[in-house]
């Protein structure tokens, strides 16, 4: 048992510690990267939140929704940890004070926890700090895990590998406008939620949500879907309309996915995916270190410079590496 | 210096020696790698070609075109060597008979030396195996390496970390479908050809030549860019019109990067580029031996059963393969 003094407090839920913690998964310092990989290893087990991946382009009104959403279910009991993963927001220095501001109302929310992106020097990270993230957010007793992301690719496969079911959000729009979602995000999605499935838009709203149900049937069915999912419906995160539909639809796929052995089948998988992800991150972690970097580096003058052949290169780099 | 039989009919430009090399870098047996190896450390420096990238999708009759371009080229008295780099046909078990026939003029042609996508196993490596292909066939004389590549995505990007410079084959096509041509590949691009630029299409691809050189004219020049580069140019295969053209400014090109000091620096680059690569690919091989897999599998097992968390178990791993 690791005596660090977040322990405790993470697994009685204080959101502070759970902020604190993250903040360590995040760190690059070796004392804090000790220190984390003793916390993680620590916490205890058997505590599964619902881990709900939502992906949206900006404009669909992303937080808008996850403001009505989350609030719905805080004010249901349930206890609501909001993770952004937004590379774009990475690159250009983390979006603290917009994840904060666009959920004015959820983030004063004692039964909610909202962690904006990591910052900039994270970036190559993202994945392992959400990962490590969502695990601290489930010991501190969170019951709904939202991983947010924008709808910009390699994010979508990411927060779908650790996901237990996938969300995609959508505007209402034109039947052409349809090729415009990823095919690869449509084979994530579990649930095509429309948005703004009110006032003028509302019954542009209910078609898109017919044409999308149509696109969805045209795809085969996946061995963790149960009859009549994917499913795309129409909500209005203004209104609130269809949003108790919508967490009913979430509730009913993974109570399915528990009872037929789907949900700790995926979990097993996801967790074998990332502990291979990390064995393959920490081996190249050793190039990091300085004096590999000028080994490196000179070596790669030879090579430039024509006295050695990349591959005979690289074999005498990593016998020198196996030696260190 | 290495005593394979190979070495010496490789430098003097046995094609049947050069095929014999290909296959040997290509292979994944320990002892042919060991000897692919000690063969490419032996090979003399400073023989080079020019090293031309060329992409277009199917149906703009690029196989039309590496006939006639490289046929022109063998009549000139220069060596081609034409690798081909596509993915598809990797992953569907190779084109060996389909690269032959598509090219059979060429491809009987003793100037030329035509070189098929190696076969499915050797997907991931194919970039390794395209990079040491082109270096062999620098070590037997050839004057031009044509690195001929299908236009989806990542592999452009790769040849062009291998290419002197990049040519974009494209056929004409109204200004609407310009868009098509992803942004990524037009900034690689050193030249633009409109292919058929004959009979019925030749007004058309003269529109798309300009509506092109339109479209390069808004994009910020390159540092290793002389004055009018990237340039757009109307070319026809079966004609050869344009043909001649397109050879002068890819010697002139050339010829500037060299004299700028372009070529060199580039080159460098380029080495240092695929010096770490493959380190790094060497690196991650470690966890290919039958018993590293053994052990990442049980490990897996653990973390996926919750008894390990991700992170610790990966340092433990790590640690047994520097022991190892």
């Amino acid at each position: 048992m690791s005596d660090d003094p977040l322990l405790v407090p993470l697994c009685d839920g204080d959101r502070r510690a759970l902020a604190r913690a993250i903040t360590l998964v995040e760190s690059t310092r070796p004392e804090h990267r000790d220190r984390a990989a003793a916390l993680l290893d620590a916490l205890p087990t058997g505590r599964e939140a619902l881990r709900i991946g939502l992906s949206g382009t900006p404009g669909v009104g992303k937080s808008t929704f996850i403001e009505a959403f989350g609030t719905m279910l805080t004010e249901a009991g349930c206890r609501v940890a909001v993770l952004a993963v937004d590379p774009s927001s990475a690159r250009t220095g983390g979006s603290i004070l917009g994840d904060k501001t666009r959920m004015e109302r959820l983030s004063r929310d004692p039964g909610a926890f909202i962690r904006p992106s990591p910052a900039a020097r994270h970036l190559g990270g993202v994945a392992r700090r959400t990962r490590e993230a969502v695990t601290l957010c489930e010991a501190a007793g969170f019951d709904v895990v939202l991983i947010e992301t924008v709808g910009v690719g390699q994010s979508e496969t990411m927060v779908a590998q650790l996901a237990d079911l996938f969300v995609l959000l959508l505007a209402p729009a034109g039947g052409d406008e349809l090729q415009g979602v990823k095919r690869g995000i449509m084979e994530i999605a579990d649930l095509i939620l429309v948005n703004k499935a009110d006032g003028d838009l509302a019954a542009t709203a209910t078609r898109t949500v017919a044409d999308y149900a149509g696109a969805l049937r045209l795809m085969r069915r996946r061995p963790a879907d149960p009859e009549g999912f994917p499913k795309a419906m129409a909500v209005s995160a203004v209104t609130g309309a269809g949003l108790a539909s919508a967490w009913d639809e979430m509730q009913a796929l993974a109570e399915w996915r528990r009872r037929e052995g789907h949900w700790d089948a995926t979990r097993a998988a996801q967790a074998a995916h990332w502990f291979d992800a990390e064995v393959r991150a920490a081996l190249l972690a050793q190039l990091d270190a300085p004096e590999t970097r000028a080994r490196m580096a000179a070596m790669a003058r030879d090579v430039a410079e024509g006295r050695r052949a990349a591959r005979a290169a690289a074999e005498e780099m990593l016998e020198s590496l196996r030696g260190a």
